[in-house]
């Protein structure tokens, strides 16, 4: 991050947002004149309103509010806020991207705010500025240094290629040891590899990215996904002292999909970590049912009820 | 590596060399005109004597005995080499490094070769170049494409700093998965972050390494050791498909060292890590009792004969 508190990233980045059947976050709103303070509940559990993240979201939003001249008459009402997520909290699996951006649309929602609100996502959590919109998404670094350049746009919806499947592993469902904040904070101030990253490699990656998104180009799609994914674990460990995100199993799968593409001949699937152990493989639809039954078979478990959840497939016999 | 043949590095690289009496490959070299043919043993076994390797180490060797005219004697006798180490092989402990070193130095006390042997020893393994010396030794990577000014020198002697401690833990003595040359050789081809490395980082380094050295600053020999470790790691990462050498344990080991160095203050111990998960952790002698007190309390074993070998150290209660 280029900044800390509007959230600013040091270089632009794309994303795919999740069908909101199979993963995602769920917040409701209500606005009272009779709420005596502002409440959160998280997952069912009371937390601090108090948080800078959220104070800055809804300062932002109460600006943007007070521009429109429209809700003038609720706005000054206290809120109780209940958001619950259907997946792992803090445990490198986007939880804060799902929670601030659906929590930035029901306030949208209710205060009656039109126009980009990828922006005041953004202040919750960065790549939360990417989850408000669905599909395949570009989170703009921007120049501007009060961030309001650093927004999101769809570069295409989801129905652009609709036979791209993503399985999600999850190796190990635990906090993260290392907050996002802090480690991205720590990478900018110790890593001498990020500026070649963030200065020369990302730029020439995002705009293969897109093209290998507009024309469907998976092998070329799922090249870039692996190396870039690679590379931001490179920088996590070239971080002083080092972060690690990857272990043993997550260094297994990665292994697993460079044997399988070898196999296939060509790249067939792609993995992508995040601030966490836990695997994203991109597909396309006819390869789900033997994927998912190699790794059945590489990585037994002994959860048989609930451990696989989304859109169902049929196996295959390997 | 720039050349894969004449093996000659991408960057300068400063390396300390163990004391024979702990860790060592030693070799026998007969040369006799009786022996039908050369032979190779290594740790008891034959092996082939036409790898290209020691193929390219004794046309060099037998290049610089005719340029000195002398033992033309018995330079076309046939020659019984015999090698062993005692740690374990090709498990990223430098053990090609030792070997190489070892047979050069022997070729050369056969053959009366005089002055610099450790551009011989490059033709065997790259590190060997500097094995040829004991105590803190750089490698020049040299300017000229025939590889005659990648040499080793010796920056001090082991007398310099008597009291630095090396403690070699083995966390998997098996044989590595990805052997270093090849390695190497697909960073170069598929790391973007390779070159700045190599062009910009390692050269500042291997100047404040120097000092450092020359100064016995601990904190500060320390803290390269440790960023250069990890950043070695990262461009293995960033290499396409990745290597990985770090497993869960080499991470915990790290993590201890971080969290020692922070509650004693300052840095007390550096780890470094080659192409495997084995750790070699740097310290000064006073610390050497407690630091192994501690690592057997954190990573207990069941081998408790011939499990710790070395200088003997005095525990501690911890």
């Amino acid at each position: 991050k280029r900044d800390d508190e509007l959230i600013l990233p040091i270089n632009d980045s794309i994303s795919s947002t999740l069908d909101t059947n199979q993963m995602s976050a769920k917040t409701t709103i209500m606005a009272n004149p009779n709420f005596i303070e502002n409440k959160i509940w998280l997952n069912g559990k009371e937390e601090s309103f108090n948080g800078p993240r959220l104070q800055s979201c809804l300062k932002e939003i109460k600006r943007r509010v007070q521009e429109s001249k429209k809700r003038s008459d609720i706005i000054e009402w206290n809120i109780h806020i209940c958001s619950e997520n259907n997946f792992p909290t803090a445990a490198g699996l986007a939880s804060s991207a799902a929670g601030y951006a659906c929590l930035i649309f029901a306030l949208a929602k209710l205060y009656d705010v039109e126009g980009d609100i990828s922006g005041l996502a953004r202040r919750g959590s960065g790549s939360a500025c990417r989850s408000v919109y669905g599909g395949w998404v570009k989170w703009w670094k921007g120049n501007r240094s009060d961030g309001l350049d650093s927004i999101a746009v769809q570069l295409a919806p989801a129905s652009h290629w609709p036979d791209m499947r993503i399985i999600i592993l999850v190796v190990n469902e635990s906090r993260k040891k290392h907050g996002s904040t802090d480690a991205m904070k720590r990478s900018i101030a110790t890593s001498t590899l990020l500026s070649a990253r963030a200065d020369t490699i990302v730029p020439g990656r995002i705009s293969e990215m897109e093209s290998a998104i507009k024309s469907k180009d998976f092998p070329k799609f799922a090249e870039i996904t692996m190396r870039d994914s690679n590379q931001f674990h490179a920088i996590c460990l070239d971080t002083y002292p080092p972060c690690f995100y990857l272990n043993n199993v997550s260094h297994a799968i990665i292994e697993f999909v460079h044997a399988y593409n070898e196999f296939r001949g060509s790249a067939q699937v792609a993995y992508t970590y995040d601030a966490g152990p836990n695997a994203c493989l991109y597909t396309l639809e006819n390869n789900v049912g033997e994927i998912i039954s190699i790794i059945n078979e590489i990585f037994p478990t002994n959860i048989s009820e609930g451990y696989i959840k989304g859109i169902p497939v049929e196996g295959c016999t390997i």
